[in-house]
């Protein structure tokens, strides 16, 4: 058996991963459902399979890079004989639950599984300011360092297969929601003429400037300190929110965006925590366990 | 009639901005509604007036900084006719609308009113970093700036009064959002024992960078360019925050603060849109109008 590295999936991302390993020197076989995509990496001199068996006929590791959770079970499925005593890193995106699903499933069929989550864009692979979460096999993760270092940063953040998934999923949504606020924002000063230009030459280093004060709140939640010094309260914020949701409403632009922050907020003031800090809702968020 | 400023409010906000034209010599009186809060400026050599007619008395300039829209009517009302002729700067934080309405009945009484709207907490008057936008009278704003830059970055933003608190509120709908944001991921990853801290350490440079994608949207939504190249469609970004709510309801912590958001991207697919960019998500926001 010749030590191949298989990719199955080559759509945006699965091929910047086998790229980015041939242009290392790794021997690599590549496969698709759909045969034109493979076309850039065939012309590489790439060796692209027919099917999956074959695929991962002569492979010691799998790298599978799919559209989701349901797509990644259709191409595995058939061949999990054939993956029996390999190494499979899934970086398709899923879920925690999902995650730990396949791991069991990979568990009971002798394959070595290692999740990974994808924090960057194809174009940002191999380069600098990319991070890929690992969960699961820790042997997995440590034998193929030479490999995922490649690509991106490496960060293996636990054993439980779902914690890749976790941190990913965590992550994003801080991101989606700043980027909602920042849209709406700009929809709220949009609706007096302002461009989008003008308000985020502003709007972008305040709210860099304002990641500085998640440390603090991080320290609040750590810590359960939610009447320590130097806190806004439930209470300012509860005010600053409605402030905020009728001047946007004022415009004729939906609020609705913020209207869970703000509902978040009242139940834990109606709880009796008006004077405790913002950070509190952290609470509320998790109390739905 | 002597040259003094006047400030109306002695909270921790107008204690803050009396302090500091204080400290940088201007002739000052002070007023508030509960005489206790005004004892540190008492103590400092500044003049405290027992009724707001007799701060308003000889003032040239008068600085209204209270709790919200309802304590400005209800502290300048009696004294409108003393008033007049005088410059009124008013950063109370009130809505775009409430600035308009004052505005107005200001210009009835003959009183040349300044908004303002302060993006910093107290301790940051009169030190790095701060900002207060101003609306409303141009020529106000011009003959004080010696007194509005000892504060902060001035930064004008129009005529129309509103204009703001316009930008205040925009401009915090963003970090709201992204503090509602980290604080659920938070809750996502604390489910399974990671503390706030550890996560912070990740999470605030990883939104710190991606403040860098905000130029790109605005210039999208700026140019009504929602099918140029580079973006992510609003379909990848429904796939996206339907994992990242089952991440977060499969951990049992509520995912409500992205169902808005969400649900914004939904319409839009529903209207036909689902291959546009993410960024089109301001024109469903704007198009509650
Ligand atoms: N692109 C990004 O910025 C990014 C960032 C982080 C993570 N990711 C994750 O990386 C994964 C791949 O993303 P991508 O950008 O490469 O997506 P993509 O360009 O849409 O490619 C999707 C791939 O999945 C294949 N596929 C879908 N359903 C299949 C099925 N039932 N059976 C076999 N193959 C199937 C497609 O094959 P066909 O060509 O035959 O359709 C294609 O190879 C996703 O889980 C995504 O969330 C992407
Ligand atoms: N603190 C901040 O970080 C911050 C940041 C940006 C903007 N602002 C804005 O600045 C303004 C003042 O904030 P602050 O932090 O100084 O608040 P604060 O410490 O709570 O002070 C509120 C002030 O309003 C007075 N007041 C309330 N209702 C009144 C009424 N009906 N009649 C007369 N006086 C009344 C209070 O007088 P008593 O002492 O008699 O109660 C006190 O002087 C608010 O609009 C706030 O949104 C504050």
């Amino acid at each position: 058996m010749t030590v191949n590295t298989t990719f199955l999936g080559l759509g945006a991302m699965g091929s910047a991963l086998a790229t980015t390993a041939w242009d290392a020197g790794h021997r690599v076989v590549a496969w698709n459902r759909t045969g034109h995509r493979a076309q850039s990496l065939r012309d590489r001199g790439v060796a692209i399979a027919d099917s999956v068996e074959e695929a991962v006929a002569d492979a010691r590791t799998v790298v599978v890079c799919l559209f989701d959770d349901a797509s990644v079970r259709d191409v595995l499925g058939p061949v999990s004989t054939a993956l029996s005593g390999r190494s499979v890193i899934n970086v398709t995106t899923t879920t925690p639950n999902q995650s730990r699903d396949l791991a069991r499933w990979a568990e009971e069929r002798g394959i070595d599984l290692l999740d990974g989550a994808i924090m960057a864009v194809p174009e940002m692979i191999g380069g600098p300011g990319s991070t890929i979460f690992y969960s699961g096999s820790a042997t997995a993760f440590a034998s193929h360092r030479p490999l995922l270092d490649l690509w991106a940063e490496s960060s293996y953040v636990g054993s439980d297969p779902g914690m890749a998934a976790l941190y990913d999923t965590a992550m994003l949504s801080g991101m989606y929601a700043m980027f909602a606020g920042f849209l709406h924002g700009a929809a709220m000063v949009g609706s007096e003429g302002v461009s989008a230009g003008e308000f985020v030459r502003r709007q972008a280093p305040f709210l860099a400037a304002m990641t500085e004060q998640l440390a603090g709140f991080a320290a609040t939640v750590d810590e359960q300190d939610y009447l320590g010094p130097g806190q806004q309260s439930l209470r300012f914020t509860e005010t600053a929110l409605a402030t905020v949701r009728q001047a946007s409403t004022g415009q004729g632009v939906t609020d609705e965006v913020l209207e869970p922050v703000h509902d978040i907020i009242r139940r834990q003031i109606a709880a009796g925590f008006a004077e405790h800090g913002t950070a509190r809702m952290f609470e509320e968020m998790r109390s739905a366990r």
